[in-house]
């Protein structure tokens, strides 16, 4: 292991940052870095770019390391990025994990490989062990991404104790959108004492979360609603707690009535006064006029708003 | 579209080439070639590389496309090639169907984009349409690759109307590895006609491809039995083809008692006399010892033998 110095672990909200396309589907750095700074001043602590919502998995790892070094170059602190670096390819997680090492990011977030099905826990050992040695960095804080419903291949409580007793300080914790409370509180109960970071991956865990030692969480209406959503981190020992958990789910609940990549870039679209960002790339489609129009219609009569996203 | 003549169209039976792999899980372009000859020898008609049994999705393009010039390289004739070129990303699936296709590659064979499940059929039209526009050129050969029991993204017979009504000549065909004979008659009986070829994704449906208008098979078992699965495509006709495809289901039958892909490794292993072969590239692993085993005493208690394999 080559030696060096760990940043300051995350903690707080993250978003799993959406991503602008052009017409030619062609990733749009300019924007992208906008949003970016947008999320973080308004609350987020973190940016878990290159996410499921990120339509990361649409992305070549050239195109995503070419992100990852407009948002450095655009002045996004490293400390504040835990970009997703796992693909099916062992060699393209190894590659995009070394490029956010290298670039200083606080931490990664990584699928197991998904197109394989039914796979052991003793090949995802491998996998992921096989990326560690690679890489081969001290500074490498890996968190596990475990989103059952759409990877279909998961990360068991099994996979996580093995690769923490031989990784501890390199595998630093996990997401998890398996949305099974059970599975998130037996992480919690399991290895948040070993200095293993759980981050429910919606906000509708975070206070429960919060409770049992969830670091923060990771939540793609983080993208549109990140200061609410912020505001239950910083007040959860607060008496309003509960209140303020009931508002930002409550907002959760109006976005997933549609499909929510292209919900989450309908609001910033629409919000933002920015139509570009409507723009999905293949194989995900942008919203209908009249899904949008429900979205919207409903937002508002939430009291939803975006602040200062306008230019 | 550049224009160009297009390859004669591959007929018969083709393997999806299983990939050796180093210790250090680097693939082996010498063990890969010298595998690729073996089967045009023994039967193949053709070499649908970087198949879901090539643990492809396990390698990146830059691996993929280094393997592929060590074919053509290697005196493997790019009008044996049908590699598989489909990937989550849109920019990898055109990265490498240009270079396939520069390549002189007959066809090419291509998984939707997988990693997003319950996609629409307009996102899947979109992909596919982006590929085919944005590597425009009237050589190319595409093949639509359907395996939900994987990808669980599928190709619907109304995605291939639209796209085959679209880019006629250039949409050339399919492989159904379903599993399911109803979807394999259908898409028969709907596009044959319109001159788009189906081959069954074993050669469990050989025959009975045959008999109903399916220009061969692309099957797994190809790898290690591809001279009287051959035999079966040559002999269709015959009064003596039923029994000869019994031979061939029930060979089938001993090897899938095992996990598909390492027991075709095996299988090489053993009957080539290389041990090198057994490696898989994480997530997969190799057979056990006890499963290695069980599957080549049954292989030869059924008379199975790999002529002309060890060198």
């Amino acid at each position: 292991m080559k030696p060096g110095n760990k940043t300051k672990r995350i903690e707080g909200v993250l978003a799993p940052v959406i991503t602008p396309f052009g017409k030619d589907y062609a990733p749009d750095a300019a924007r992208f870095v906008r949003h970016c700074r947008w999320l973080l001043r308004s609350g987020c602590a973190g940016l878990a770019v290159f996410g499921t919502n990120s339509e990361a998995n649409s992305m070549s790892v050239a195109e995503k390391r070419a992100l990852l070094e407009a948002l450095i170059a655009g002045g996004i602190p490293g400390a504040s990025l835990m970009p997703g670096t796992g693909h099916c390819a062992l060699s393209d997680s190894i590659e995009l994990t070394r490029a956010a090492v290298e670039l200083g990011c606080a931490g990664v977030l990584m699928l197991p490989p998904f197109y394989y099905k039914g796979v052991s826990d003793e090949g995802l050992y491998r996998h992921f062990s096989e990326v560690i040695e690679r890489v081969g960095d001290e500074r490498l804080q890996l968190y596990l991404y475990h989103i059952p419903p759409v990877a279909q291949v998961g990360i068991t409580l099994g996979l996580i104790e093995r690769l923490l007793a031989k990784y501890p300080g390199i595998v630093a914790g996990a997401k998890d959108s398996s949305g099974d409370w059970n599975n998130t509180r037996a992480m919690l109960e399991g290895f948040a004492k070993d200095g293993f970071d759980v981050f429910p991956g919606s906000e509708v865990f975070l206070l429960e979360g919060l409770r049992h030692g969830a670091k923060g969480c990771i939540t793609a209406t983080g993208n549109i609603n990140p200061g609410p959503i912020a505001n239950v981190y910083r007040q959860w020992r607060s008496a309003d707690a509960d209140r303020l958990q009931a508002g930002i789910s409550a907002t959760r609940k109006v976005v997933q009535k549609q499909p929510m990549i292209p919900a989450l870039k309908s609001a910033v679209a629409h919000f933002g006064n920015d139509p570009a960002w409507r723009t999905c790339r293949p194989p995900l489609v942008e919203l209908t006029g009249a899904q949008e129009e429900a979205l919207i219609t409903e937002l508002k009569s939430i009291g939803f708003s975006m602040p200062g996203l306008a230019a």
